[in-house]
């Protein structure tokens, strides 16, 4: 384990990150600001690693209660130290569990929102790591895709809102996984590297229940032509550093 | 019925349209475009109305043979007359047929490719048309989504292409219904009117028994910030008014 630590710049959270492990980046500032648009009161979010999403949310959202889930001792002991340190035990709870046994936990139809940055391969695709924490990350390893989708399915009540970050290439994927577990995607936003490139990342919101009409929002940009951060990138880092006030817009 | 003459700007050809049914559009024409990427020697269009697709095709693509199915039976005489008037009698067969009842009139796996640009909208969605050829075009009234895309599969030969450009709020319902044919998306294009807006139509290449994996290209935008066409679209109906060879690259 090699622990350093982190300033997220959202509301003075610190974050001791693993970096033999996973490092917190852009996906997961991202997925949280995506959520923080809508209102929500109890969030629970999957595979939540060093927690570096209930921890941003918590900055730039009203949520009164979190849950992180995550089946990895080590990382779920690590989100449960940012938890106590950044001094949000109140709020946001950790639970050192796999989410293929949520339902000995929690009740169905508990939370109103579901946060969830899964592993975005396939178990059998890409070079195996030599850094098997890693692996699982990035691998759907002890979880698919289908894992992920089922267990927000479970936990959120009807029009509850499950959000997502993950690559287009498993839009497909992603698409027949949610609308066959009742989580209809409503909102679609792809993230291109730069302008005229294509996405490298999708932000999804789905309602459980919820009619059919998705709505695809306008590319989010995050670099500019000279390489430095778009605009909307420095709004939403600007946010976090100025101590985040975004999630009451 | 109210006829009108286009110039297409495809190889001279020249388009009778029934300005009461339904005029093509920038849609045929990127739809047109897209297929031709790549090599084909017999193709299908699935309601095919006067016949615009496959003769833009047959402009700039090498194709031999095109099969143009359309239930309307004023919109098949139109298209018939269309290919005659064009010359293109030899190459472009119009069948004045129902989609559903495609397998009377073809053998199954008897194309490697198929175009289609079905009606945009659910059966009950939108306002009902006064004019109920257009209502019909715009509309799932006849056929859906799903017997555009099954009718696609039964004529598809394996690894033949199934060409569509639909409305992005269709996306999760597109997704569905092809890999529930077996016909597996592996392009996706978006098309936004201008950069940085949403798109309003998606461009499909999907794959019978293809493997699991799409690529989402690079947007396309239509118009420039000055509202002129953008350079991808001149470069698309330049190659039109130069009598088309686009297709051999």
């Amino acid at each position: 384990m090699t622990l350093r630590m982190d300033d997220t710049g959202f509301g003075g959270i610190r974050l001791l990150q693993d970096t033999d492990f996973f490092c917190y980046g852009t996906d997961a500032v991202l997925l949280a600001d995506f959520a923080a648009r809508n209102r929500h009161t109890r969030a629970a979010d999957l595979g939540t690693n060093n927690a570096v999403i209930p921890l941003i949310m918590s900055q730039i959202t009203e949520i009164g209660e979190f849950a992180g889930i995550e089946l990895n001792g080590e990382a779920a002991a690590l989100a449960e130290r940012n938890v106590r340190e950044n001094g949000l035990s109140d709020r946001i709870h950790i639970f050192h569990r796999d989410i293929l046994e949520v339902s000995e936990e929690f009740e169905a139809a508990s939370f109103d929102a579901v946060t969830a940055n899964p592993p975005y391969f396939p178990q059998n695709a890409g070079n195996g790591s030599d850094r098997p924490f890693l692996h699982t990350a990035r691998h759907e390893t002890t979880a698919t895709l289908d894992d992920f989708v089922r267990c927000a399915s479970f936990l959120l009540r009807p029009r509850g809102a499950f959000y997502m970050i993950h690559r287009p290439e498993r839009l497909v994927d992603i698409s027949v996984s949610c609308r066959a577990a009742g989580l209809e995607p409503k909102v679609m936003r792809f993230v291109c590297p730069r302008a005229g490139e294509p996405p490298n990342m999708v932000l999804l919101e789905c309602r459980r229940k919820g009619g059919r009409e998705l709505k695809i929002l306008p590319a989010l940009v995050v670099r500019a032509e000279d390489g430095s951060r778009s605009g909307e990138m420095r709004d939403i880092y600007r946010q976090a550093d100025s101590g985040g006030s975004h999630g009451l817009r």
